[in-house]
């Protein structure tokens, strides 16, 4: 076999077999083949497609091609969720507590945010203590004990896609949906579970903006989890705006608190719990959406829910007392209003802007390398919908830079769009996709 | 500006400006770009194409980025010619001298042979003693002094060129018309001519098998030449058999000693008194084809061209003892005489497996660093159309190690196809492609 081959294949638009799929894969992770080789046939796989075989055989080498984590001293079903990344997505923190509460084992691995993008990894290290590092024996230890770890991604999960991944960023071949979706999946196959729950998300602050895309994406996941032998559904939501209110890292854990207290943002909930919902379903704990969150509303009903997620941090070392002294995460010296100028209704709130604003506070990374401060963002005090006076405050920044200031301001205020007619709200949950086809939730 | 948004645009279909051609030729030639971006970028190319103006822009960047020779001490308009490449294509050779002694100037860099095909070079080092590489100083002295000078093309000629064809031959990206025409024209242009004469082989030994790839390479080339402010025509001839009868350096360099004597054959002559006459046309010698034939039949009837091709030899080292007595050129140890196994008509000659019998015997590179048999080869003794009795010899192999014999004689047996009915010679010369447009010669 030869790479040259496999490049004028692809070229010619013709369909890869297993085995030239996973030569070049393996090949390519272990040094073999140079990277121009590759360069040249993801330009070429970016212009003739990739069909679903060729998706699911990908995807596999690139899980094959590192560790991968044995759940089976788990007992039960072990369902992952993913997201695909937005801003203000908080929900795995709010999901892993209820789910684990209501008797299910939640073993995640999670990732950093880049960008305008956050990741729950990151906003649990702004938990004072909390590490995000376990051992395999500690981590399937504490699933066994207490039904849920939140650990980060090993180094060696599924290093063909970390390198391929790279090349793909530096040559303009990151925006093609069978890369895409089996970048993400080869993450999921290698972390073991037995089924998994994809949140894609759409809009403006979504990797994928328009919804026919995300549909698009959420079909070639759930056809390659599928093709893998995994049970998998993808619910694709709307990221227009935010989810919730806080974007930034110790203010999003504040607001899990406040929803696991029964206080959150309705929009956060609402997502929360249908995902949530999703993965009782595949774990065989129920066969309905309805009676899912109706389980689900009840850990957070008897304080369980909130319960679990203490003993989560307690497990991996956290101060625990955050959950009642919101004192002790991470504050922020300065504290701006950002008021209307007018009287009306909020029509949009570009999310990806806010994203930035919080990036610019210095909440986010720009580059992998960068640092973060935890305790920096924006909390929108008025959502698409809202009906807003002239003065009053739409949101809050938190920061510890003044001159980092103005410009977080000019981002927010050119995020929020306002209406002088009252506006209707975006629907929450799009369509659930599973093998079985799409459909409308 | 940015590599990477240069491979996007370019990924987009968008048309790249002269200045992110350059920065991109630039950045590689010095090593600033790493090559995997650029093979991205060829890939991105060789989907989206380039126009006519990209494609100048390319040309024009390769051909500055090295040594760019200045024939301006050379008086007259220096007319340079090319060859796409082919079987037994030895017309350099025999049109330089005639062009030369008909008074018009030619310094010429030529190139090496690789595959299934020869190379002026090549052909000139069998004659013993004579060097391919002059100083400029030397080279431009021996025009001005004798109207003659061949040479190989220095090291530094177009290196941005010669880099980035390296990569796309590894990354499956040669197939583009753009591309190619820009790889060649960039040696031309740096090579320093007034005006460029191009024989665009087609045919089943030629790099552009069919007639419309060829017309179409050929259109690029001359709008590339023109663009560059050179007169530029391209002549499209026929490459399905072999050009003349001899394949192999020292065998082929016969051939050319025989035409300048009188006694060449008959397609051999013919394409090179066209291209010869074109030269001419370019160089304001003449106003018609026809006129220019007649001047170059001229050359051979009075002799001057042998004497010019004499003065070369030796002005560049070589015995020009040769030209009178072939006993001084490399000999193969043994011939081997091919004949018919029945009577009838030669239907056609593969060019390329016959150029490939002669590579099989040592007579070329299998690649860049291989050394040459200058002895060996193959003389066809029956051509497309030719009458064969059964037994009758149809070709000599010419070799020096018996255990090549046998595969080379196999090609050449598969090489002929032989018919029962008289078969129609093809025509040799095929269209004219000049600024003006394409015409049928």
């Amino acid at each position: 076999m030869r790479i040259y081959d496999i490049i004028a294949k692809k070229r010619d638009g013709f369909t890869l077999s297993k085995e030239e799929i996973e030569y070049f894969v393996s090949g390519f992770t272990k040094g073999e083949i140079p990277d121009y080789q590759i360069a040249a046939l993801l330009m070429a796989v970016y212009f003739s497609g990739m069909n679903e075989e060729e998706t699911l055989y990908l995807t596999m080498a690139m899980a094959n091609s590192g560790d991968l984590l044995d759940l089976s001293r788990i007992s039960g079903i072990k369902v992952d969720k993913h997201s695909t990344g937005g801003v203000g997505d908080k929900t795995s923190l709010v999901i892993a507590p209820m789910v684990a509460a209501a008797g299910i084992p939640v073993a995640k691995m999670s990732g950093r945010g880049l960008g305008h993008t956050g990741g729950t990894i990151d906003k649990l290290e702004s938990i004072p203590g909390f590490s995000v590092v376990l051992s395999e024996e500690q981590f399937i230890e504490n699933v066994n004990r207490i039904k849920i770890a939140l650990v980060g991604q090993t180094a060696n999960l599924a290093p063909a896609d970390k390198k391929l991944y790279a090349l793909r960023d530096v040559t303009a071949t990151i925006d093609n949906m069978s890369l895409i979706a089996s970048s993400i999946m080869s993450k999921k196959l290698a972390s073991g579970a037995d089924a998994i729950v994809l949140d894609v998300k759409t809009g403006s602050g979504a990797f994928m903006q328009s919804e026919d895309n995300a549909i698009c994406l959420a079909r070639q996941m759930v056809s390659i989890g599928t093709g893998a032998g995994k049970n998998t559904i993808a619910v694709v939501t709307n990221m227009d705006e935010p989810l919730g209110n806080a974007v930034g890292n110790a203010l999003e854990i504040q607001e899990v608190i406040d929803t696991l207290n029964g206080n959150g943002p309705k929009d956060l909930l609402e997502v929360s719990l249908v995902l949530g919902a999703f993965m009782l379903i595949l774990a065989g704990k129920t066969d309905t959406v309805e009676e899912g969150i109706g389980i689900l509303e009840g850990t957070i009903a008897d304080g369980s829910a909130k319960t679990k997620f203490k003993e989560l941090i307690e497990a991996q070392g956290g101060n625990s007392d955050i959950l009642d002294n919101s004192g002790l995460l991470p504050k922020a010296n300065i504290i701006m209003t950002i008021t209307a100028d007018a009287e009306g209704f909020v029509g949009s709130i570009d999310a990806k802007t806010i994203g930035k604003a919080s990036l610019v506070l210095g909440g986010g990374r720009e580059t992998k390398e960068s640092s973060i401060d935890y305790s920096v963002g924006v909390v929108l005090k008025k959502k698409v919908g809202d009906r807003v006076e002239s003065g009053e405050c739409v949101a809050l920044l938190y920061a510890n830079e003044p001159d980092r200031l103005k410009q977080a301001e000019e981002l927010v205020r050119e995020a929020y769009v306002f209406s002088d007619k009252p506006v209707q709200r975006q629907k929450l949950i799009k369509w659930i996709v599973s093998k079985e086809g799409i459909s409308k939730y």
